[in-house]
């Protein structure tokens, strides 16, 4: 239906902007620091990345658990959630922590989340610093309580760490996590950029939920290839607690990849899909008709 | 982002309030009491909780019946919904029931949210105790029709109560649901601040499904350590018709744990989140760029 | 938070109505039968059961096909989408139509949902009639597809059916779908209630969402006992197709129980939640606190 | 309800309408050609389609690795994401990607949508053919993707191709082609009626998640019969990397029975559901009652 929209405001590529495009965010801003709002944004993405990982490893663990054959003896394989449960625990945590710290921090909750947004100049440098930082700790923090939780089971089931699955290469892996990245950071963009805002009151209402869908999706896909990181704070939470060789051999992956992706998809947004920003009458409407 | 919006006001700090926050309920409101909308309300908790536990318990048996290979000879552990459905069962009925009784009573239909709100001073006392009676009496009539629809197989299959699962302390258990109904009444506050709701006007469309996808979230993660309580009227609903001696033993927990972790969500939601109220403008913008 | 709201308007017991109640609906109208509306809304209630029932009863008889083990020898039970599919199965697929139908025809897709809506005086006799005779037609030539498809599976795997599990008593039986028609009724009343539409603007905005929730819910925790009938329709349309003796004996619980259901919901709303429509003011928020 | 609406504009037959139908796409339109706006919603296309067709084929292969007795000794059948994860895979990305390209491109991501639409000249003969072209390509990629990572495993376990399952007649298999893809495209049609959105506010927020459910549910019910097409451009896709004999000789089902449902959903919706346009005040309203 695009076509149809382009023409409706009459000359539509002369039509004047309806939103507004906030400034670039300044690469460091000393005043920010000494506000009370950074301090509490970062408190919520400590807390909510550690329940994040809390919930999530868990769920993994608890899993492995039930569906070991050793440990439960009867028909163990189909006791537990299965791949499909542990995929929703992802993202359906995603879905609830970006609900409910958006309106304090913006609900990152993801390094390279906030790695694409700052390299859009949607955040500072101090404050992306700062939320890595913060997102790190709470990582090792709610991979800590599972462990605590489940001392025995945790170190037997792999501890929830992201590793390459025997049979791929490092290329693979390393790709599975970029173009996985690039589908979660994309969707960010996606919904909240201020364009769509302003003309399709209803994109953003949901918002937080295709977010979550795009973690729940790209774990269905790639659990099999590296267990799905596109979260460098979630593979350094579980890599710390669990302390394994094999794990830390391959952490770069999980650095590397989400940062390669996030930095793609910033630029696909800003370079293909907004290229012609200043021609706004002329993007299609939502409406897919 | 959030750096640019607090800009935006203009010298956010000093922009007059957008919204209104309620004044702090009475503790205690005689006239409240002679108020059809209170019976009203606890009418509604009353018949939700009940139906929450029907639903939910019975989901509960029929999969324990479909899955054990006593029972049904072949391939039994595939055949019934899984710890994933019953995590659904779980999460979704709570999206129904906020939903539907969100406008009469304010759709709690668990005596730790009540109190978490009552902490806030959003409930009175006295319909804080009426909402909590009526809560553990419609949850002990759910399970009594279970019970009434699958007499055999309901004491055979355990009655759907909490119990520590074997392996683990009365601590960790304790742990896994102040953390678990921290999650769930932290997003209960979330998703009704009236600051949020003021500003982003889309936030609060979706209130209900967060809520339901917090509650499913909990269960995939500690359904293998304690069953899931997180809510007291769910385990005393399950414990009194079931009425088995290591239920009770293990009961204190599933109060005792709520109601910390809903104080806990209740503390860090105003001393945290919400502690530079009186900085409307510094605070970050849902979109999370 | 009711408390404070009521309060709010000061004296809410006198506020003015902020929504209209549509008049009841007459008995009989003859104007109604000469518009082509009446007409379309039939042919639209007829397709959708259709494709109600045609995508079901396929996913009932294809699990049913996959996991049977002297049909795909090997691990056939897991090889199915589960029992959990079946029922995501039946309430996506009414979240799907009642969001494409609701403009058409009100989307009701179950003549206890029709039977429900007329005793509130929402739609007429005439309209009513109407529709249960269009969900009938449509539901049997949906499962007539399903036949024509997989013929040999159709009858050798139950024909979708709707029966009493053995074990279970008729009065269990019809239990269990009165109260599961009851659960789906009430949360029609509540997404579609006038009075809340114009308080919470947001309420409707999910209005098919909960809805088809509320049946997947249902079909979790009775598909173990009956099948999970709560549409006549959708028992009948089988019932015909199937033609199977205990199929009938055990047929007439699908109505009566769905349409004694759906009353009981449409009493609870009417003289319960809504006894004190003339106190607007006095109810309580959707906002939980 | 229906009926009341219908009289509530008074005389509601001659109300003027509170919507506009855009006029429709011209056939050709040279000017649309020299317009960035096209490019970039040809390359959104081919982008979600290549993503599209990476992550559901990427978890076809995995879970049919995963659930390989041969393969992984133990439990195998159950250690995968299931055909319940398969399809929600499915579903759950065309919601993601709706949501995120409708804005640029319309979201179709499907060349039996494009030609619904086109049909019912929502888009130009060059932008139909142009998005088709580019749907193709990103499929075509987006399954080489999936076989470059996993090249042993992508030939082993069928490559995601659409096949008729044995047991099925080209004639069932074309059939059920056809009403699934009329569920999706009346699914497209309803989501986007400008005659809706003017008076229903709240059907278009939820646009793209029925759309995605209505994937989900086609899936579910079909997997068994043809592995579910309802999307040439997917079927192609898979074929042309799979390169297998099978694949091409079912491979016109795949086009010709998307377009036929297709086209009878835009015929379904023009002529019966929207036949009485010139009549907008009859027609029911979103609320069930």
């Amino acid at each position: 239906m695009a076509k149809d929209l382009e023409a409706a405001p009459g000359g539509g590529d002369y039509a004047p902007k309806d939103y507004s495009d906030p400034p670039p965010a300044p690469l460091f801003d000393a005043e920010e620091l000494t506000k009370w709002s950074l301090y509490r944004a970062v408190i919520a993405e400590f807390v909510a990345t550690l329940l994040f990982l809390y919930i999530t490893v868990a769920t993994v663990i608890g899993y492995k658990h039930q569906s070991d054959p050793t440990a439960t003896p009867t028909d163990a394989a189909c006791s537990g959630v299965g791949i499909l449960g542990i995929a929703w625990a992802f993202g359906g945590m995603i879905f609830v922590l970006v609900y409910c710290t958006a309106g304090v921090s913006g609900g990152h909750i993801n390094p390279a989340v906030t790695f694409g947004l700052f390299l859009a100049r949607k955040v500072s440098l101090v404050r992306a610093v700062l939320y890595i930082v913060a997102q790190c700790l709470g990582a090792i923090c709610g991979v800590g309580l599972v462990k605590g939780f489940q001392s025995a089971f945790y170190v037997r089931y792999g501890g929830g760490a992201n590793e390459l699955s025997s049979g791929y290469t490092k290329g693979t892996g390393l790709a599975a996590e970029i173009i996985g990245t690039f589908v979660l950071v994309y969707t960010v963009f996606s919904a909240t950029d201020p364009k769509r805002s302003a003309r399709d009151s209803h994109v953003p209402v949901l918002a937080p939920l295709p977010i979550g869908f795009a973690v729940f999706m790209v774990h269905l896909a790639t659990i099999p290839i590296t267990g799905t990181g596109i979260n460098p704070a979630r593979s350094l939470g579980a890599a710390v607690i669990y302390n394994n060789e094999k794990a830390w051999d391959d952490h770069w992956i999980f650095w590397v990849g989400p940062f390669i992706g996030a930095a793609i998809a910033a630029a696909y947004h800003q370079y293909v899909l907004r290229a012609s920003a200043t021609k706004l009458g002329s993007s299609a409407s939502l409406n897919r008709g």
